[in-house]
């Protein structure tokens, strides 16, 4: 069976994305989650452009590392500088690493126009750095900057930069489609070009800009490339760098090429969305292979179809990546969506049971009203609870008062006074808030923290509000979209009313009752 | 210059996406966009299946429909009735379109499996429904599903399917890669097949489960495809559907082959971002072209080649989609979109006056708090006018209390209490609503129709709300976008906050000044 290494520059390439910063914790934690998955190589940081980089490396050698080969990234020397003796290439010697990648500018006119250095000076840079290195005993990659680009101004001049790294001991020739520019057959014939005329592995670094990176890096592995690289995730500067969630997919499932050592591949939908979660970003629900989206069905037809035989509407089991199948709630969805939650419930109920026919009236019912229930399939649950006979309230809300003023003055433009039931005890509070809705939410937390302290744990992680049939106005119903976590697991719930704060208050009721069911309420 | 029609599906297949819902409203403005945008087919609902689809239908036909063709979808007539009797047909001639879109089946085992047809009855589904829609003087597309993946497991019985589209008299054959698991070289290869074999134009509608969608796209494009289908942001059931902006981008930019009428290229990241504004999803940032972070320049050494020469790091020049570069660190605004918007309050301002600095300075600040004026334009026009003093207040707001009840009685859970001055006159009034929002609204309006008594002529046509951040949960800022109308015109104002009652009295007081300026209040 054919091998392609991973090579993960989340790290690297990706902290360059907008809006990603990653602490040393956050960075050790994403080494660890790529080396259980198997990836090969991982590019974990530029120690010359970011100091607090050589903590990592530090901490990273001390706590061991898995499987997968840690690389420093770093620059040719600068011009006029000597290899052993240059602030580029200093602190990658520091970070102590097994493997270093090198970059090198490879367009003419960028080594003229930014670097301000003769084509032969370059030249020079690239074969000291990669040499110095290789006479450490560390294994280099040579990362030839721009290379597509470089090859289409003139051909000759990028294939002499790799010569110089190839000379100087390089290990792997790394071509880059630096500003994602390429389409897949420009990659395919100069990537074959460079597997005929150097005897080194070739690796494959794509950008996303032309939205073509993952089948670019598919392309140059057709054409025989022995490593990819991009970030599991796709993160990267502008438009990413190619997901390499998607590109192992597509090789070992469609192309039966091995990249992940240990059959990984099962933990990849984890490992994306833990990264994800790490970088604090939402995740691309669309996202192929391993987005929540990727294996969700809607239309009527197809939920039918996916029923009667999956193959239908996927193109691979969604358990080989991890992944699991969804059918949404929706008024376009029937009966066999239904009662996979309703069995979930009380595996007795049929398909054809009067308790199955009862609760898709009343989803009809709930949906006309406004209700939406594909995104939160918790408070679907508490629905077929209710039409089931397996749910009693856990708090009553006997009354609360919002007084808010404007103008707004940050922290206390809102305060909200409670009273609430539970067991027959009654608890008054108040609390203020930003809004009426946030003074709200803290007020009803905090009644019922009285009865249930373990409420803390549970904390809000989204709140979504969508206007209905906006032409009401401000009378327009709204629907809130509430979604919660508790370390262990998140859920997500739904109110829908003409008036925000009703509608914030059901979700956020359905929130805490879910939570407070699944712990075991009812038990 | 050879020239691909492009075909839309935003409306329908987009609509089957996770979370996406459109009201009738909605279409109407997405329709309206992708027609000026210069799209050539817009399929904008499936009748059958959605019933308040023909309301649409019905609105679009009497609202004209600008340069693109509108198209209905619908499925081949049930097994055993008639096409022109049937439920699945019926609905779509009511619909009243020129064109209809109608999917069939060419997939031998689904026919088998999910229609539990023969192969021959399958045959004359297709043959009879494009037959009977053709024989109403409809242009008819068919939409060959499971295309690919039929020809994988027997590449004669889908051939045979378009063979009877085309004797029935389709117009276009559209090859599905309906579950997206196809490679370019396999839509190639088919593709190619089906041009040399059939005289109609081909159609290529490709999934994105592989990631592949835009590659695969241009693939077919290659091999003499005629029109590629898909949605303008990628939205679509699973991982969405060939993201036409990038199909665009690719073929317009890159391959020289026209897909837009009227050079619409130039409008493709304003027409993404209005549609998913109004679907009322956050935008995706990494989108190629036409994302926000798509020329975003963040590390220091790309900023520097990006500044000395922007070629560098960027494969096109961000205008020509709309779009503009953007560093991160030391943010550089698109001073050209700005000054047209400058130049209608006060023409004698110039590209490099102060007041153009002081303009952009501004605009920089409120969208680093969470403002956006894409969708927005009168409240821009407000910044503008405060900026260049040419901005008087027209009333002032003392003081605004709120206070809101649960449990929710209808038309009665919050009142507002309000104190305005105009002209050194004080109005103090208050009014009732449906929730914080609506009351406050009513009691504005009610203290300013004291002093602006044509104020009564406009109403608000839609009210949205985004919450940013979503992570600060019922804390989160949330902007809140307001369109108003007076009968002849229509005009969008925003509001940014913590607090949604202050969003929304902002966007609310920007709406009402606006209409008061352009009714003549400063002549």
């Amino acid at each position: 069976m054919r091998k392609v290494d991973i090579y993960d520059s989340t790290l690297r390439d990706g902290a360059q994305a907008e809006g990603i910063s990653f602490s040393v914790e956050d960075k050790l934690r994403i080494t660890r989650a790529l080396s259980d998955l198997g990836v090969r190589y991982i590019e974990a940081g530029n120690p010359a452009s970011n100091p607090k980089d050589l903590d990592f490396f530090g901490r990273v050698r001390r706590g061991g590392k898995g499987g997968a080969v840690v690389v420093a990234f770093g620059s040719t020397r600068r011009k006029g500088a000597t290899a052993a003796e240059d602030k580029n290439t200093a602190p990658l010697v520091k970070a102590g690493t097994d493997a270093v990648c090198i970059v090198g500018k490879c367009w003419d006119r960028q080594v003229s126009g930014i670097l301000r250095a003769s084509l032969e000076e370059n030249i020079d840079m690239i074969e000291e750095t990669v040499g110095y290195f290789a006479s450490l005993g560390k294994e280099v990659i040579f990362d030839a900057e721009h290379f597509f680009d470089g090859c289409k101004s003139d051909t000759d001049y990028p294939m002499l930069c790799l010569r110089a790294a190839c000379r100087a001991g390089a290990a792997v020739l790394s071509l880059c489609d630096t500003n994602g520019g390429c389409f897949p057959e420009e990659i395919s014939g100069l990537t074959a070009k460079v597997i005929k005329n150097f005897d080194l592995p070739v690796a494959i670094h794509c950008h996303n800009d032309c939205g073509l990176a993952v089948a670019n890096s598919i392309a140059a592995v057709a054409a025989g490339a022995a490593q990819v690289q991009g970030t599991l995730t796709g993160f990267g500067e502008r438009c990413g760098n190619a997901n390499l969630s998607t590109v192992i997919g597509n090789l070992e499932l469609k192309k039966g090429i091995s990249c992940l050592a240990n059959g990984g591949i099962a933990g990849l939908t984890t490992a994306c969305r833990l990264i994800s979660e790490i970088a604090n970003v939402n995740p691309n629900e669309r996202e192929p292979y391993t987005g929540k989206s990727a294996f969700a069905h809607k239309g009527g037809m197809h939920v039918d179809g996916a029923f009667k035989y999956p193959g239908s509407f996927e193109h691979i089991d969604p358990e080989l990546v991890g992944n699991r199948r969804k059918f949404i709630m929706s008024e376009v969805a029937g009966r066999s969506a239904v009662i996979a939650h309703i069995q979930k419930i009380d595996p007795s109920v049929l398909r054809d049971s009067p308790e199955t026919e009862r609760i898709i009236g009343k989803l009809k019912e709930l949906e006309h009203f406004g209700y939406q229930f594909e995104a939160a399939e918790s408070t679907f649950e508490l629905v077929i609870r209710k039409q089931l006979g397996k749910y009693k309230p856990l708090f009553e809300l006997v009354n609360l008062k919002i007084i808010a003023e404007q103008p707004y003055q940050e922290g206390q433009s809102a305060s909200a006074l409670i009273k609430i039931i539970v067991d027959g005890k009654t608890e008054i509070t108040a609390a203020e808030g930003d809004g009426p809705v946030n003074a709200m939410d803290k007020a009803l937390r905090k009644a019922l923290c009285v009865f249930y302290p373990h409420l803390d744990t549970m904390h809000l992680t989204d709140y979504k509000v969508r206007v209905m049939d906006g032409n009401e106005a401000t009378a327009s119903k709204v629907r809130v979209l509430i979604e919660s976590a508790d370390g262990a697991e998140s859920w997500t719930t739904v109110g829908v009313s003409a008036d925000i704060i009703e509608a914030s208050r059901l979700a956020l009721a359905d929130s805490i009752e879910y939570k407070l069911i699944k712990d075991g309420a009812y038990k």
